[in-house]
């Protein structure tokens, strides 16, 4: 069975693919980017170097201004990454009938509740999987035992989050500083390879 | 790192430990036993025919004693059973650093909230981890892929969960009627070896 797996190479989303992986599932990867920054390449990286087939699939530009109207509105993050976390996976149902992401179990954003998913299952005719039977220090010790990671500051070219693009719409519409303000840099874990390659 | 599994032989805890197995992690299957009755031979059986290394641990009988006469009271057996398995659970974490069972994103009973796990783990200094990410139809899609099933009515001889030996107490203690009226015979399905052995 096909299984896409919302992707941003990060550890999250990397351990969700291996475990698809080894339980049969033909997994590919995929990023969604709405066209206004070329945020897909550093998940495109990762994805080579993990070996798994990676896609871009392209979002509607206008739910992303929505996002943003949204976010600069309520001045934090979490109601517009939401939005398009749970658009991004709308998308991907078109063309997997598993659609799955990192979510973990103490994630809180962007994270669909229960019956968030059963109304995203019923209506798309799909099976969801997440990492929700994981919390942050199993994935980190799983992290450490298969990936090479590298922790680096995020920038604009080395991550393929969300908040690339929205933080490059907010500091068009509004101004780097506001757009910093709701989307600081953070050290963040970008998987490069498989530890046994290093 | 050894990973504890509480196991019965059915899909569920059949699946987390062939995923943990595969992430690398020592699996090892745990099923806890008051002394009451055997019914820890069905899942020795199942983990013997999937290959992997089987325990019984050894529960103190005054728990299953309390959790039978909560459930009495009661009339129904949620809580009762949320108690052994959180014993259960407690007992595990003795012995390992990585605690697992078979509880899915879609189960009631027993399931641990976001408060308890956080409380098992810190209190054990374990990991904790389960089916958490996946539904029951992705479960069925699995264990139809990776496992041969037997199908069939549960009995005192093919069941490993709790429930055969607090139904052997409620019997004892209360007669055979209440006992099934709280917990009827049902179809059950029991992970009997590996697909590709058929």
């Amino acid at each position: 069975m096909k299984a896409g797996v919302l992707y941003s190479g990060g550890k999250d989303s990397s351990i969700i693919a291996v475990i698809l992986k080894s339980l049969g599932y033909q997994v590919e990867l995929v990023t969604v980017n709405f066209g206004f920054y070329p945020s897909w390449k550093a998940a495109a990286e990762s994805s080579s170097k993990l070996g798994f087939k990676h896609r871009i699939l392209k979002g509607e530009p206008d739910v992303l201004k929505d996002a943003v109207k949204t976010i600069i509105n309520d001045g934090f993050p979490n109601n517009g990454i939401n939005k398009v976390h749970t658009y991004a996976l709308e998308l991907i149902a078109n063309d997997y009938s598993v659609v799955s992401d990192g979510t973990r179990r103490d994630d809180k954003v962007p994270k669909l509740d229960l019956n968030q998913i059963r109304s995203f299952e019923d209506r798309n005719g799909v099976e969801y999987i997440n990492l929700g039977g994981l919390g942050h220090k199993s994935i980190n010790h799983l992290s450490n035992a298969l990936f090479h990671v590298k922790k680096e500051l995020t920038s604009m070219e080395n991550n393929s989050d969300y908040e690339i693009e929205i933080r490059f719409l907010i500091s068009k519409l509004e101004g780097e500083e506001l757009a910093f303000k709701i989307f600081p840099e953070h050290l963040q874990s970008r998987v490069i390879g498989w530890r046994e390659n290093e």
